[in-house]
């Protein structure tokens, strides 16, 4: 075994400290990763914190936006070779068997998709780390193929942020002209944004503030909408064919359900805590449907990868040393990033 | 002008009686149809007692389930001849120009479709009469043709109950092996299933009472499932492709969500008064979709009754004469019929 240097939370109550964990030398079909890079993502904080169903594994070390190079490869590997530069996601292993493991949504796993972190591995049973660290261990059929021209640092949040806003994207086929609404601007939203202007989209950006204006724009929004203002939601009546909300907070669906035009879709991608109300004729009367959506499987992974490696696209991030995570959790429940936190993990070494 | 018997409602607060409109001779495009058969929807009863926006203009002869014969013909018209078994279902003109109008999806016009009752006309601003009455003319472009082989009487529920659960199915893409649920077993639902199963899907009726179970396994469905029974929710979690809810009462919709499998979605027919919660996490974990449909457009009206003709498909109906339509609609409040009432225009006569 390996012994690795990790930051974890030792319980629910505990702000994240320095650790040891233990990574194994890769078994057939696995490689070991040198970790240069892992983004922080608001769910981070909500597992550490023991905010999710079951309170969580302790003690618990997390990240789930994993960018490193292949150091080691087991037996059997043919997919990668020691120096490559690889990525691990949200997941690192699935049962593979059932209809959606062979349709390539392992995320929707029927038995659960193992997570990278605050989960157990399907043989032995132990719990995973995940990227707060300098070593993982991951099958190869669950690390992601980093293209040359991507920068390894923003490319991090592309393995939750990224894929999670470009899978809607594209399972509703958005296409140049089609009209792009982004309700909310934080690490999801500006990827959302970013990825539907380089499909071609007209974007416009929804949030509760004007003072975000700029930003959207400079990110590729062609139009921002201040949702304070409920001058917004009579102006944008009826305009969108795609809705991407990102937004966690209690918000009114039914007032962004009528910004959408016929035949026009809804996907969630944030969960608020209490329901919330739909009214069924803003549904029906113009064919409107609100769906979900859960970051994406891995063949769709690589092929977001390679999206943005051909476009340009990355996340804007603010590189941090370890030391600074609690700090940075703080500064994310103000929403005071632009717009995703990245560890350096060599100030782990 | 054609003086013609119909029963009106002379405001909101009066029952249908006896009342004379004028229909006109059949300008150019227009034919005239002497009516056979109206069905009784239930949303007939909603606008005769002014429960639907705008109160409603009165005096009121509803009925948009009309089945009859084509009597005389306007300058122009080519789809149509005198004798021809045509129908007349909830609208009757629409702009003709905007984006669902071209695509045959006229009931979303954007400047509203013409209602065939309750409606104004778009040239003359002419109040609009329905199906409570002997005679209608109605642009040839708005008439359906009944195909050979349909019984008139059961064929008039088509026009509105049969082409909005036809809808949604065909939407959907519906095919043999999928699994459909239809929620409620009325007007909509008792359709919902006889196509649904003619499509060649495995259909569940989910209805509140046990006491459903025989009429839902006699109109083609392979099981049920007595939703008062929570165990119901537990045997069925996952299973459904495509949920038709008919439903206008309040119920939850996330109990319904959960028996969609990965994919899945459930379309709303009915419209509960207080908007329904909705919990986002039903809707991303398993990436479903909740929708809303409106009857159907011109053109799959006509397909809807070619595929009801081609499969021995048509309402079950009560035919009743019009001098018994309040008890009717007292006896429809109760859910007291199966399934649908059909004046028999005759008795108008």
């Amino acid at each position: 075994m390996l012994k690795t240097p990790a930051y974890a939370a030792a319980d629910s109550q505990s702000p994240l400290a320095p650790h040891t964990i233990e990574r194994r030398e890769p078994r057939a079909g696995e490689v070991l990763i040198d970790i240069r890079y892992c983004g922080v993502c608001h769910s981070d904080l909500h597992q550490a914190r023991g905010e999710w169903g079951g309170n969580g594994i302790f003690p618990m070390v997390p990240g789930h936006e994993i960018v490193g190079h292949v150091a080691r490869v087991g037996e059997g590997v043919s997919r990668f070779k020691v120096g490559d530069a690889v990525g691990v996601g949200c997941f690192v292993d699935s049962c593979r068997t059932c209809p959606q493991c062979r349709a390539g949504e392992e995320q929707y796993c029927d038995e659960g998709m193992t997570g990278t972190y605050n989960s157990r591995e399907r043989d032995t049973g132990a719990p995973t780390h995940g990227g707060y660290s300098t070593r993982i261990t991951v099958n190869q059929d669950y690390v992601l193929r980093i293209p040359e021209g991507l920068p390894l640092d923003r490319a991090a949040p592309l393995l939750c942020a990224g894929i999670t806003t470009y899978s809607p994207l594209r399972q509703h086929g958005v296409k140049a002209g089609d009209q792009v609404a982004v309700v909310g601007l934080g690490g999801l939203g500006h990827m959302a944004v970013k990825l539907a202007a380089a499909m071609g989209a007209e974007v416009t950006v929804l949030s509760t503030s004007e003072s975000k204006r700029e930003a959207a724009l400079a990110l590729g929004a062609a139009h921002f909408g201040a949702t304070r203002d409920p001058a917004t939601f009579k102006q944008l009546a009826g305009r969108f064919d795609l809705i991407i909300d990102t937004v966690s907070g209690q918000h009114d669906y039914n007032a962004y359900l009528s910004l959408l035009k016929f035949d026009g879709s809804m996907v969630l991608l944030g969960i608020p805590v209490e329901p919330v109300p739909v009214a069924a004729g803003v549904l029906i009367m113009r064919r409107r449907k609100l769906g979900g959506s859960l970051i994406g499987g891995i063949r769709e992974t690589q092929e977001m990868l390679d999206f943005c490696a051909e476009h340009g696209v990355a996340s804007d991030i603010e590189l941090i040393d370890i030391a600074d995570i609690n700090q940075a959790y703080e500064r994310m429940l103000r929403g005071d990033v632009r717009y995703r936190f990245v560890i350096d993990c060599a100030s782990l070494g």
